[in-house]
Order: C-alpha cells, then structure tokens, then sequence
C-alpha cells in the first residue's frame, strides 16, 4: 500500500470564499503514484467545508446565499464565548467539511462538472486541509 | 490490496426521483472479492447525490419536500448561464453526494434499516455514479 | 493490509444528545496499530449521525437549534406507519451520518479543534456506530 499526506494552507482576504483547489488535489494524487485508491480531502478547522459542484459564478453566489438563508449571521449562543463566528460552524456543517474522491488508472476520477472547493466561513487567518491518499 | 471500479449509469423518467441501489453496490462488493475494505459511492454530476436511510415511501416524501422547503425551485443567478436547475444544485449540497460502506466479512456492513439511495434532482438524461472499492 | 472493525454502542438517557467519542476513535486508532491509512466512522441507524466540531457547550445548543429550525418536529408522512420520529431522520441527513478521518504516523489526525461526536436525535434504545480502519 502506498499513502501520501499533505496539508493545504489557506489565508483567505474576505470572511467568505470559495477556492477552487481541484488542480492542487490533482497534483497531489500523481505526486502520490497511487494508481488505484482514494484521496481524502478534510477541512481541519470547523468553520470551512470542502464543496464538490460547478465552479459557476452564480451558481456559488446561490449556494453562499442559501447557506445564508439557513445559517444567518446574529446571535448564537456560541458568542457568548467571544467569538463572533457561530454562523460559520453552522454553514460548515450543511457543506459537509470532508469529501472522498476515487483515483482510477492513476487520475483523479471525478465527474465532468465536478470541482472541489475548499469553502471558507470564517477567514482572514490561517486555516488548513489535509489531503490523505492510500492505494496502490 | 484489491480494488474495484465500477460505475453505474441513471436515466431516469423524472425530474426528481429516489432510486434505491442497495443490491448493486452488494453485488458490486460480492464481484470485488474484498473481505475487509470501503466501499466509496459518489454521485459524479453535480445535480444528484446519495441519501442513505429508511425505504419508506411517507419518509422518501418528507425527505424531497424538506429539500424543497430549504430549496426550492424558483429564479436562482444560476439560471442566466441558461439553466434551469439551480434548486437541484443545491439540494445535492444539502443531501450530500456520496457515502462510504464498511466491507466486513465480505459483505457491505449496513445498518438493519440502512438502504442507499441515487437521489436524483434534475433527470430525464444520462447520469453517472462511480463506485470505487479497495481492500483485501 | 491492516485493518479493524468495532461497533460502538450508545442508548442514550434523552431522546437527543451529544455524544463526545473523539477519545473512542482515538483509542481504535491505536488498537489497530495502522500507521497510515483511513478511519470511517457510521452510524448505523438511521435517526443519528456524525457530527465533527468544537465541544463547546453554546454552540451545541446553537446546532441542534438550527436543526430544530430546518426538520422541526411535527406531522410527517413517516408517522403514518405508527413512528413519531421523522423529524430525527431529517436531522440526520442534513448533519451526515458518517466522517472518514485520516490515521498519520499511528494518530487520528484532527484540527486544533474537531471533536467527534456521536449525534442522536431518538435515543432512549439502543444504537450502533461502525469503525472501520484500513491502512498500514
């Protein structure tokens, strides 16, 4: 058996963002030489996610907007920690923070519109994914 | 280590429709000959994901029209590129796309109630599930 | 290939709790003696799910509000067949009912603040959780 682990570092400008890091995990899956496997990608703090869908520009304004809707910014009950950031570990948890992707004949095998954003709720510091691959 | 790729096509007749695969991604376990692995099964176009859970038709209701309450159909910036299916977009957010099985014994380790469903949210074209097993 | 399969189980006093088991997984990790490798983490019924996050007393309360808010309970179809829980499988779909967490140089490889948690929205008999490890 064969594993690769890396970590991805992110410090996004804005609160918000989607960062497209499709090409990064491809990258990382033939560094690895894994032909058959699979390929872990997990948001190790809890207020981003990792989002799979198209990368339109409306598309990932409908899917901020929904997550607004369901998880809006106000008061949580978390606040009362000092943090101000309660609506992030909500919207985290509808995206989901982890996805498994297959490695088929050494490729990433992902659907045609498929591409894999780390989703950012809470930024403006440094945040970390961990990309975990075993096969052989 | 031992490895299966397999995947499954959908047409389905309607737009929106739950179609339950649990014999398959069975079958598909029993062909790959792993006694102890995962099983990953992910939806691979951005419209459909993979709901695991009871086959029972009140339940498989309120489980479309609570995505249709957090999503519903309607006018989304998605649609100026043309298309006409931001809710289903959405919906495979909030459903998530896919799911890992344990291979125990050989077998596909599910819960008693535990059936996998292709949650289909914008049909009537072909569509793809990849199925992706490794172990030994 | 190593691999380990434990269930847990949990039958838990109230009908919705919190359960913190990143210990547990912990302990299967090192029980397993992978060194590199994968740890998936289901449950197995179909009213709980997984839930990774901070274990901080508000933002608990703050998550199974928000769950409250989007799958309230209330009449669902599902009831017709004589159960009262339909409320609790909404809830564990929109939380997600698993998480597969990477295993680095024989350690559960967590962010600073992911916690594990076992989420039970109908308790009060018993449950089951699968930990499946594979790896080397």
């Amino acid at each position: 058996m064969k594993s690769l682990t890396e970590y991805l570092f992110f410090h996004t400008p804005k609160r918000r963002e989607l960062v497209n890091i499709t090409q990064k995990i491809a990258d990382l899956v033939s560094k690895s030489e894994v032909r058959e496997g699979l390929c872990l990608v997990s948001a190790m703090h809890i207020t981003a996610g990792i989002w799979v869908n198209d990368d339109e520009s409306g598309l990932k304004q409908d899917f901020l907007e929904l997550l607004d809707r369901l998880a809006p910014e106000g008061d949580y009950r978390h606040h009362q920690t000092g943090e101000d950031n309660g609506d992030a570990h909500l919207k985290r948890t509808l995206v989901g923070h982890q996805t498994t992707f297959p490695i088929t004949e050494g490729r990433l095998d992902l659907g045609p519109w498929e591409q894999i954003f780390y989703a950012e709720f809470d930024g403006r510091r440094q945040k970390r994914v961990v990309v975990k691959i075993i096969g052989e």
